[in-house]
This record gives structure tokens, C-alpha cells and sequence, in this order.
């Protein structure tokens, strides 16, 4: 009846695992990778979806959004909006319904190389950076400075060669270009230039993006391979909450659209300040505006790539300060989630920021709080995912590249548990117990399983005490700051083409060597 | 049609819920309490957890566990089990139903203090500390020393006066006992004179057990009343994975059983060394070896409570050492509570361990991810939550208190989503956009939900950049130091009466002052 075949005859099996595993893993039996399903976290009921799903369409209906554009109230109008006395425009629900029909849900963020390209379809993850911090934080001196456009180059660089960092949407400002023009520019330079991930960023005026465009176009090798493939979206804040669309920034949305440049359509609201104190209020809200923000999107341009990009965040009631690193924001973000899920909709929410003002305990355990919950809903785009601290006002270099071995451990558990014949494990279990070892060490399954299954930190540490010891007791953050140089020490792969370059350089002003 | 009564007219609510702030909140208005309910995670499907029911009967009838004792043997004959010639103990599937079918579901463990009790029912959750560490660490001094019986009191005390902290299993072993009955007896002395939440201990022999229920007995006020609220639990390590039992352990259980305390059973594989490597073959192997100590119990005494306590490991299959702090591991513990339900019984297992040596970044990640995700898959006993580090070897007093603020944003996150009518918040919307304030801050429903929806971190750190550094850049592990000698500095309110516990004194050697 029982197979009592013991694991050490098998080995056959056994040097082909190990002749493979002397191989590099392909990509897709690594055992974590960019575009994991998560879908096993469902903070809402279906019930619950639907009640705030009808909320979402009231509000559009009853309250609508003030201080849209002439051009977008035009633009809205023409597909059935309605502009009231008041001033606010109103979307009746067969507007709603008919638009979230025939939204595009089949969006690709390009990066520069195909190989970072991230597919937005279903629960499937993806972590990156995301923000406007306007301090670095300095580990060594325990002190906040302002962010430059190197620190924002180094960041980008750092993230081009971190595994589980997936896009790089600018997460801090240079703070060393005082003209918004230099600045928006030399910001997507100080990205493309860093890393050949998909990248994300903003611009403070319509004005500022057809120069954006002309540089991209020449990044791209023209405006037909810049449209083909965009490289990077616009992070676009669309809305003041609560409802209040931002009159500029819908002028930017509508510029970048004709650019061909995908559009995340972010809704930031406080819970507790610009949106209401509930989750469940805050989640209605975030809804609704990004719902006006998709039928903008319709009337400007049907099925442009955008990304519902419900972003609530979280007061502490307390101050009124934000905080991002409680478990209020972690659930406001993981309900968001599925939501995006409801609309089969691609979309992104804020994770893994921390409060804490430096990569200490409470740093970690605001960033996985948040982060892990995020993945386990299927949040498409986790933005905010590394290096954010003090509530988003700090960039964190060290804590970037910490961030990485944490969002590693967080894709191992979106991956979740495969319950196959083989995993189930019952002949292995025979073997090693009736007559085998009586341990697991060294049979096929095990080996096999260790290249496949099981996710190693880079910096994390799992010595033991006596080991530690002899290694010196070594510090987590030194040994982060010493990854750091030497990822900065190195020539970034990422770099433009030499003609490429200074064609840009004379075109532009760019303010980095 | 809409409502635009401005928030301010509204003033006879807002000020009853202004005086109602003022009182105290009752326990069940709280932001969070023990025995939340989670469930809302699961990483396992139906047909998943079916799967690894039907493998895990197949072990228990085809292979069987070795070692039990002769009593233990006799025991399980008479209600059917089989023993094999190989000296294996086999379960046919339908006693394996039978003893499923009559289990006791309705555990409550006691607290000294009836306050503390916890209802083991359903998805709640509740959190505790747990383990045999041989480390005490020094974090001044990035030092791991020997543990000692007054670490293990100052650990009980500590654990008294934290909110998110509701069991007390003994963390660490004192280690300046060398005799090891004196060091069971001592050890529950110095938990219950610490604490009167619910305790957990282990028993090195099965003689040592009548001296302990003595003791327990003069601590309860007679043997009767210890019955009534058996306040001290058995952690029994009835198995010695893969698929043996440990016979002196099972000796323990049975006089323990007799005795009238609760069990919970304990099975401790490790994957990828003591149990399959695969996440769903270690749960196959962890919930055979339950089911068999079920059946255990159940041979001895028919609906004694047991917990199911599939705590399975993970190895780190580099080295082959322990990882608790692994996206595996919290997995394997997710997915063990999901087991725990699909039988509707109340069961435990492992979260929060940290695989680093001190309370850094990497700390706060590893205990945050398996804390949150044991909580969200609604797993009733989550044990090892805090305080422990170097993968179980070393446990941290500072630790301990700041992962009370961890867990209380993972209870937060346990709490959920609530769509209420009242949380959609249309008419709060309404009256904020249209002719309200155009934000949330003071109306009434943020200060109502201030208090009842968010939580707010003791030591936790959320000020600005700029309040922190004219806060002097706070750190945050002094600040649990401080924190520490401040609980240390006071009387406690859990020590026994002074003739009881003189009489203890009398009666047995114990070694605290």
C-alpha cells in the first residue's frame, strides 16, 4: 500500500534538480517576481462593495465636483454630464455605468526596457516608489535636509537594480530647482536617466508639458516610439478633496492625454480633513472622485490608459496630522483595492509608508503593515511602497533599499500557498518517515523547493546569536548605507545613449553632471 | 432634494458626544479589544483546505505516528486507534471523524482576573507571548545573556499593564535554575504573581505536575475553585515531528488532562528539516499530528479542551537554521488558522518572531507581516507575538513593549471595514461640500469615530520632522526603556495575597524575592 522508497534511491531526480539548479532560475520560477496574483484579502463584503458603489454613484449624482475647467466642463457636458447653477458639475448614474463599460482595462505600463514592462490586468501586485517628500533623511546624523535633484537621480538609480522595486514614480522633490519648469524637467531626466523601469511623475503646469514631450520624444527615438511605448505616466492630481476637481492639474491631465502619456488619477484625500473620519466614507469618496476623474478621462479621450487611483489617507485625529503608517490607512488602501477589483479596473493606492521619522522598528512595522495588506488585496500599484518616512515629508535612501528585502517577504506572501498533489507532500512524508531518514534535509523535494519556493533577504539577518557575534553584531541600517554606495559607486546600466544625451543637454538645462 | 443643514446647526449631538468623550469609553466601544474577528484572509481555497484534510487523514491511517506511551497506546486502542508491528499508532479515518465530531468547541481560557478571560470561539483573535528562549537581550548594550526567572517576571509584568498583550505563555526559560523541577515551579510562580492574564508553561517530567497543581490549587483558593477557572495552561510538545510522538511530553499531557488543566497541542515541525518544505505538505503534517493528539485527548478524557496548535516552522534551507520572520512563516501560520476554522475548533499558532537580533527596521517588518496576517486569517491563540527575537533564541523586554503598539494597529487592521449606513457617510458629504466647511475636521462625525475607529500608538512616533527635532530626535527603543523602568518602578497589582503567597513560600523553594 505504502511507497517505502527511500528518498536517497531516487537520485536520478536528485542531480537533475541539482544540475538545474546549478543553472539560473527562469523568470518565472523564481520564486518571487513583478505581477504576483493577490485576490486572497477581502476587507468588504460584495454587499459591502455594492453599498459603496451606489454611494459613490450618489454622491457623483447629488453633489458632483466644482471648479472643473471650461474645457473639461465642455468635454463633460458633450458626453452628458450636467454643470449646475452652483457651479458643480453632476454625473447621472447611466453616464457612470456607460463609461466604467467601456473604461480600458487592459493596461500596460511600458518601461524603458520591455523586460520592466507591467501588465495591470486582474489582482496581479506590483510595488514601487511614489511621493513629493521635500526632505532627505540623513541615517548617519539622524537628520532631514532638503531633497536635491542627485538624491532623486540616486533614488532612481537605487531602484533600477532592487529586484522588488517594480516602477519608479518620483518620490521626492529637487528642492534645488527653484524654476517649476527646470524642475518638472530635469525631474523626468533625473528618472529616465536612472533606471530603465517604468517611471511616473507630475508637472505644476500645462505649460510645462509639451517640453516634457519634446524630451521624451527624443528619450524614445521620436514621437511615434515614444507612443507606442510610454515610458512614463503622469501622477496627476485631479481633485482637491472633497469633490472639488484642481482646475490646473485636469489642464495638465488633458495635455498629457493628447501626449499619449498614461494618467494615474489620484485622489488624495484625509480622512478626518478632506475626506470623511469613516473607512468606509473615505473609500465612497475616493470612489466618486476617481469615477468623475474616469468620465473626464472618456470625454477628453475614450479608452486612454488611466489608473483609478483612489488614494484616501489617514489623519490622526489627535493633530489632524496625516499618518501613514497606521492600520487605518493600511485598510483604507487594501479596501480601495477591491474596489479597483468590483470595476475590473486597473488601479493604485498608497502602502508602506511609515511615520516614523528614521528606518527603525516602528518603520518596519508601518511599512509591512500596510504594504502586505496592499499585495494580499491585489492592488495593482502600490505606490509609496519604499524609502517614505515622517509621513511622506522624508525620502530615505537606506530605508529604500530595507524596503526591498521587506516588499520581498511581501510578494513571498502574495504568492500564497499552492496546494498541489506534489506539495501536499503525502509520499515524501511516507518515504522520510517508514523507513527513510526521519527528517526532510536533503531529500529531492526539499532541495528543489529551496530555489523555487523560498525567498532569502539581501540585507535581513538570520544569523544566529553566537554567529552575529563573531560577524561583529553587524547594524542593519550600516549595512544598508554600504549597499547604497556601492550601488552608487558602479555605472548605471540605465544611462541615456551618448547622442541621445547631449542632444538633451542642449535642448534643456540639466542641472545634473 | 439635498441636505445642506451646515454641520455647526447641528450642535445638541455634537455636544452630547463631547460629554460622552469625556467619560470613559466602555470596553466594547473601544477602537480595539481582545477577540476581534478576523477572517477576512484567506489564503487557502475550499477545495484547498478539503485537499489537505483528506492528505492528512491518509497520513494518519497509512503512516501513522511511533512512540507514544504504553498508556497512551492503551488509551487510543480502546477507541479504536491501531497498533501497528512496526510499533506505529494508526487512526482509521472514521474515529479521526468521530473525535472531530465531539471536540470541544467552546474554550474559554481563564484569567486570574475574569476580565482577562478569552473566548476561543469562532475567527477571534487574541494575542500573546509564547516560547523557550534561552536569551535575554541587552539592547543598551547589543547583548544576548543568559535569561533569569526575574526576566521572566519582569516579562509577566509587563505584560500585565499592555493592552494588546492578552496571554502570557512563559517566553523564556530561567536559566539560573539548574534544577528543573524547581525551575517548572518557579517559572509559574513568577508568570501568575506577574500577571492575572491567562498563562501558559511546559513541564520538563510528568512528576513534576502534582507539585505544580499543588501550587495552583493554594494560588486559586483550593482545588475546586482551580477547576472552575483553570487560569494556567499546558504548551505541550505531545509530538516530535515528523509523525513520532514524544513520550514523556504525552506522560505530562495525561496528568494534566487529569488534573483539570487545559491543553494546547503543540505540534513544532520545522519545513524543510522536521516537516516537508513545501507550505502545504508542513500544514498537511502539522494538522495529522494535531488531529492525532486530538484523538489523544480525547482517549483520556472525551471533550477536554484542547487547543489545535499547528505551529509549523520554517527553515531557512540555506543553512538549514530557523526562520520564523519569513513570508513563509506567515503562510504557514495564515493557512494553519484557516485549517482551524474549516474544523470550527479553536486553535494557535506561531507569529511575530523576529529572525533579527535587536528591535531594528528588519524586526518591526518580520513581526508585522505574520502578526497581521495570522489576525487576518482570524486565528484565535496568536502565540510568540511579541518580544521574541534571533528566529525564538533571544527574548527583549523593549521589544515586548513596542510590539504592543504593533499589535494594536494589526487589531486594528483585524477590526476591519464596517459599511454602515452611517460610515457611508453621503449626508456628512452633502453637508461638508454644499454650502458646509468643505472639510471634515470637527464635524461630528470625526470626533465621534476620534475615538471609537482609530488607534493611536503609545510610543509609536508621528510628529513632523520639525516637532522632532525640537523633541531632541526621540528614539524610539530608549523611549521603551524608559517605558519599561517605569512598569518595573511600580507596585504590582497582580501579586498574590500576601498569606498566600507566604504559604507558597513555605511549601516550595522559590527563588524570586
Amino acid at each position: 500500500m505504502t511507497d517505502q522508497t527511500p528518498v536517497s534511491r531516487r537520485a536520478g531526480g536528485r542531480s537533475a534538480r541539482k544540475a538545474a539548479r546549478a543553472a539560473a532560475l527562469p523568470d518565472h520560477m523564481r520564486p518571487i517576481r513583478p505581477g504576483l496574483s493577490g485576490g486572497t484579502y477581502t476587507p468588504l463584503t460584495q454587499e459591502g462593495m455594492e453599498k459603496i458603489h451606489r454611494a459613490a454613484l450618489d454622491a457623483l449624482e447629488e453633489i458632483g465636483l466644482s471648479e472643473a475647467p471650461a474645457s473639461g466642463i465642455a468635454a463633460m457636458e458633450a458626453i452628458g454630464a450636467r454643470l449646475g447653477d452652483d457651479g458643480r458639475i453632476r454625473f447621472p448614474r447611466a453616464l457612470v455605468e456607460d463609461v466604467l463599460a467601456s473604461a480600458n482595462r487592459q493596461i500596460t505600463l511600458c518601461g524603458r526596457d520591455p523586460a520592466n514592462d507591467l501588465d495591470l490586468s486582474g489582482h496581479r501586485v506590483h510595488y514601487g516608489t511614489a511621493g513629493a517628500a521635500v526632505h532627505m533623511v540623513d541615517v548617519d546624523a539622524r537628520h532631514y535636509r532638503d531633497s536635491t535633484l542627485q538624491d532623486l537621480h540616486d533614488a532612481a538609480r537605487i531602484c533600477d537594480t532592487l529586484d522588488n522595486i517594480h516602477f519608479v514614480q518620483r518620490p521626492m522633490v529637487a528642492r534645488d530647482i527653484t524654476d517649476n519648469r527646470e524642475m518638472d524637467l530635469n525631474t523626468i531626466y533625473a528618472c529616465v536617466s536612472g533606471t530603465k523601469k517604468h517611471i511616473g511623475t507630475s508637472f505644476t503646469e500645462p505649460s510645462f508639458v509639451p517640453d516634457a514631450l519634446e524630451m521624451l520624444h527624443m528619450m524614445a527615438g521620436g514621437e511615434d516610439a515614444w507612443r507606442e511605448r510610454p515610458f512614463v505616466s503622469n501622477s496627476n492630481c485631479f481633485v482637491v478633496p472633497p469633490m472639488k476637481f484642481a482646475t490646473e492639474s485636469c489642464e495638465v491631465m488633458e495635455a498629457c492625454i493628447r501626449g499619449g502619456m498614461p494618467v494615474l488619477l489620484l485622489s488624495a484625500g484625509q480622512a478626518g480633513a478632506t475626506a470623511p473620519a469613516s473607512i468606509a466614507g473615505a473609500i465612497v469618496q475616493a470612489v466618486a472622485e476617481c469615477l468623475a476623474g474616469l468620465c473626464y478621462v472618456h470625454a477628453i479621450k475614450p479608452g486612454h490608459p488611466a489608473i483609478f487611483g483612489t488614494w484616501p489617507f489617514v489623519s490622526d485625529l489627535r493633530t489632524g496630522a496625516m499618518s501613514g503608517g497606521s492600520g487605518e490607512q493600511a485598510l483604507l488602501s487594501a479596501g480601495c483595492a477591491q474596489m479597483h477589483k468590483f470595476y475590473g479596473l486597473p488601479g493604485g493606492a498608497a502602502a508602506g509608508i511609515a511615520d516614523a521619522k528614521l528606518p527603525d522598528m516602528q518603520a518596519g512595522w508601518e511599512q509591512a503593515t500596510s504594504n502586505v495588506m496592499a499585495g494580499l488585496a491585489g492592488l495593482n500599484m502600490v505606490y509609496e511602497a519604499a524609502g517614505m518616512h515622517a509621513s511622506l515629508l522624508g525620502f530615505c535612501h537606506e530605508s529604500l533599499i530595507l524596503g526591498d528585502d521587506l516588499i520581498g517577504q511581501a510578494l513571498r506572501c502574495v504568492r500564497g500557498i499552492e496546494v498541489t498533489e506534489d506539495n501536499l507532500s503525502l509520499d515524501v512524508m511516507r518515504a522520510t518517515c517508514m523507513g527513510g531518514p526521519g527528517h526532510y534535509l536533503g531529500s529531492d523535494q526539499t532541495l528543489g523547493l529551496m530555489q523555487t519556493d523560498y525567498v532569502y533577504p539581501a540585507l535581513g539577518d538570520r544569523t544566529s546569536p553566537k554567529e552575529w557575534n563573531e560577524n561583529g553584531k553587524p547594524d542593519l541600517i550600516a549595512k544598508a548605507t554600504a549597499r547604497k554606495e556601492a550601488i552608487l559607486a558602479t555605472r548605471s546600466p540605465a544611462r541615456l545613449p551618448a547622442d541621445v544625451d547631449a542632444a538633451i543637454r542642449a535642448r534643456f538645462h540639466i542641472h545634473l553632471d
